[in-house]
């Protein structure tokens, strides 16, 4: 291979690196439908290996639900739940356990659960992000402990990490 | 036969007929998880095939929110529409384009849409059957033409049927 | 001076006294919409020089949203709070903070967060008064430290003051 | 200048046009307030000179609020309408008066108003682009009559193209 081409070769692969790369960011911005199965499988996965009947919510980076599922038998009252521990989550970019130590009595923030027509503020809500960190959208279990619910949240938020 | 192998023929048929029995019950008065997602998917499927973006809700014989998807870059509107569309078939048990023939004004049940937090009652929702023709549950469709996603809902609603 | 050049003199002084009361109190009873763009800008651009993102209300003496900016990468749960710790300080003509003390399990007004479709008590929202220190609106701040949305929201409200 | 660092000087070009347009791309995916100011702006001017009062509402790609201004004396109800015409546009990618055409009595989504907690379907409201043709926002105006609220709203939604 002369200069020329050599220079060619690394030139196109270093060009599809880009546009593989800008492709991806412009991807990895928001979670895709195909992220958030996969989010609510490995979710459900968990719930099912530590026997514990649970509704699971996928919410994307605007907010808005992308996914759901809900366990045969599971509480009712936990669809809404859940849903709003995912929308929590990424309404203010936190856990949503973390955000509830702030809303209790005495607390920075209390009752704070009254806007965003109703926010969740215990275990169960979790931020999802992407390889690099970035905030994507949001997952939110109810139907178990607090403890499960959380555990559960997170190996579905990292479900889509490689 | 002698009167203990007889014994045992009628007790092993009487179990399988209990456990059959309590199989079929679990089966067939509510849809399962299990089956939502299949649901959910043949319509995705169809979607895919049709080559349009839309909202797949699923919800259970009390009206409940059992599992959704919303595909990438549909309609954030649809969210809600393709909920609403699902509650509504199992509301009235009936096709939501079938509802709304009776909804236009001069209709025997005109507006009845400002009920219960809001119906839709063109196409796209439509009740889910098991084998027996129980209703089991309902699915909404919304991002495609109304013929476009009543077509979706259709064939979501029989992927459980065998 | 005569008695009748006198009571000219008066009266002119008089009818002076009430026009210029008049127009003052047209002017000053409710924030105009420039005045509350004054507000926005001064608390966006004190947010700015401070390093935090915030959402900015301002609402008018009847207590509706009159202006409104977002920051670019806010908090989304950040747009109902600021909105109701504006709304908040102008119902109550109080500093949202003040408010807190006084909700707390024991408190006199225990819990009157979940009245007016929602409050929020915690620092954030002050009320807008004219030079006179007539109340004339208020504006909410969220997205920093409950001590930075405080701070932000004073700057902001004393923008218009002369 | 030689074969090859002809090559190379057009390499570079093409790389920098390439990184700059996914650059570009990814700031433009979403309304900026910078960006929402400026159609506040324009749309504010417009009706001005029109001698209309109005309420001018601008949500990002997500339909959440992103900027809000009142002019005085405009109608009250005028706040609620104007972002709920804004949140329309985007939720269904549309004017909102060629929506309307649709859910008129008999049309083929009659009263999808009852949907995403209320919409407005009447002229007022339009998707905001960016120079690629992208969607990335939306304006609501009300106030005047529909034909002033849909052309200030168009007026609003181009002040950011170049």
């Amino acid at each position: 291979m002369n200069l020329l081409n050599q220079f060619k070769f690394y030139s196109i692969v270093f060009l599809l690196t880009i546009v593989s790369n800008s492709t991806q960011a412009q991807i990895t911005n928001n979670i895709t439908h195909e992220q958030a199965l996969k989010v609510v499988f490995e979710a459900k996965k968990k719930a099912e290996a530590s026997n514990v009947l649970v509704n699971i919510a996928v919410v994307d980076a605007g907010a808005n639900l992308k996914a759901f599922i809900r366990m045969d038998e599971s509480f009712l009252g936990s669809i809404d739940v859940a849903i709003k521990k995912a929308k929590t989550a990424r309404y203010f970019n936190i856990a949503t356990g973390d955000l509830g130590k702030l809303t209790q009595p005495g607390g920075i923030i209390y009752n704070i659960e009254v806007s965003n027509n109703g926010l969740i503020t215990f275990p169960g809500g979790v931020p999802i992000k992407n390889n690099e960190g970035k905030i994507i959208g949001a997952i939110g279990i109810s139907g178990g402990t607090i403890e499960q619910d959380h555990e559960i949240a997170i190996i579905g938020a990292e479900a889509i990490l490689e």
